[in-house]
């Protein structure tokens, strides 16, 4: 198409929308690499994965920007609406996507060379595939318009919470039979919220999907069961608080 | 005024920053009791500012809604698009503040009645002071246009991450010397982190303020020096690496 042919309003809805799903995709592979440095110890990918956020940082200022250009311009309402807002909440939430998987590459580069058991990062490379999962199947929700597999992230969030909380009791756990894993351990913590907290924005781009297609929101109480923040491990010998 | 009255667009951008205002001073408020919280280890207090963080989504949507109607129904440019965007930025880093305090008030619950030398929240009281001062200055700033205060704001967030960086090795240090601390100070390591955080979006707000009144970006390299996600801190006799 010619560069001076006025684009019509379905184009600029979906050029928007590809701009989101191109983001989508920049953001999973940045949350993917940012584990994968962290499973493999690789200091070069984490370092990618730090200067690519930048990146997403940029494409969430651009469709916000044209997102608002074509709300002045359309005076879109309706389903026309709901789509453009959602294509600013749902990258709102995917640049915080990337902000997190930035810290998981920057605690990366922390630990290279520390004492570091295998061990110790099992857990965080089981709950990273589930949320990795979780990213990817939004976003395909997000590109099929699929308000049903929207639902079934939405539901799956709890499984991800429940799975973090007891990590988080496993790495105190490491860091009080041996004083060398503090350090580690308390990154890995840090690696572990970030990857919990990407899950909660997949679940939060599942709400926004689903409005987008039926304009009707999801339940106010999410399925959370993150009950990290309310878990204490008592030192041995002291009986654990949940 | 009575309600059939179709208020100017001068009223609407108006009513608009008051929200943003209105808002500011809550998130501002869940901020000061979050922190009040920890330090008075009072329980209670921490529920009120977990349940107060819904107001504050609220109050974001609401703000959200409203600005995307203007812009809709007034197409506006220049000076009053830069003032419409900006509400809608803002209101979406105090919703993340808001978020952040809540963190702090659930991790006030979980520590409740668990071992807890006074001396290992100090650091926090001495972070919490400064960024609770940013918060306020921006806030101040945003209400009054005034962007030389909104640059003395982001020019001092340097200094919340230099100690953010020593309160980080502070507290691993005590998780070292009796592993009977190590439960309450990975909950006030998060508590920290939470805390810098919000010295960060008073900084993004510092940005939004300036961005609004001059229509000018601030440099890109924001005043950073929150070393660590690059800090460890090595067993007791292993040099420390920074």
């Amino acid at each position: 198409m010619p560069e001076h042919t006025v684009s019509s309003f379905d184009q600029e809805l979906k050029e928007i929308g590809r701009k989101v799903v191109e983001m989508g995709g920049l953001a999973e592979r940045l949350v993917a690499d940012g584990v994968s440095s962290l499973i493999k110890r690789d200091g070069a990918l984490a370092q990618k994965v730090v200067l690519l956020d930048s990146t997403v940082d940029q494409m969430q200022r651009e469709i916000e920007d044209r997102a608002i250009l074509v709300i002045a311009k359309r005076q879109p309402v309706a389903n026309d609406l709901r789509e453009i807002v959602s294509a600013i909440r749902i990258a709102n939430d995917l640049e915080r996507i990337g902000d997190l998987a930035k810290n998981v590459g920057k605690r990366v580069i922390a630990i290279e060379g520390e004492y570091h058991p295998a061990k110790l990062v099992r857990g965080v490379e089981h709950i990273s595939d589930l949320v990795l999962e979780q990213l990817k199947e939004v976003l395909d929700a997000y590109a099929a318009r699929n308000e049903a597999k929207a639902v079934e992230v939405w539901g799956r969030d709890g499984a991800i919470d429940t799975m973090y909380t007891s990590l988080f009791r496993e790495l105190l756990t490491y860091m009080m039979e041996d004083p060398r894993n503090i350090s580690v351990c308390t990154h890995l913590l840090f690696c572990a919220k970030n990857i919990e907290r990407i899950g909660d924005h997949a679940t939060n781009v599942a709400e926004i999907v689903y409005y987008m297609v039926t304009g009707q929101n999801l339940p106010e109480s999410r399925p959370k069961a993150d009950a990290s923040s309310e878990t204490t491990l008592a030192f041995p010998g002291r009986s654990a608080q949940a």
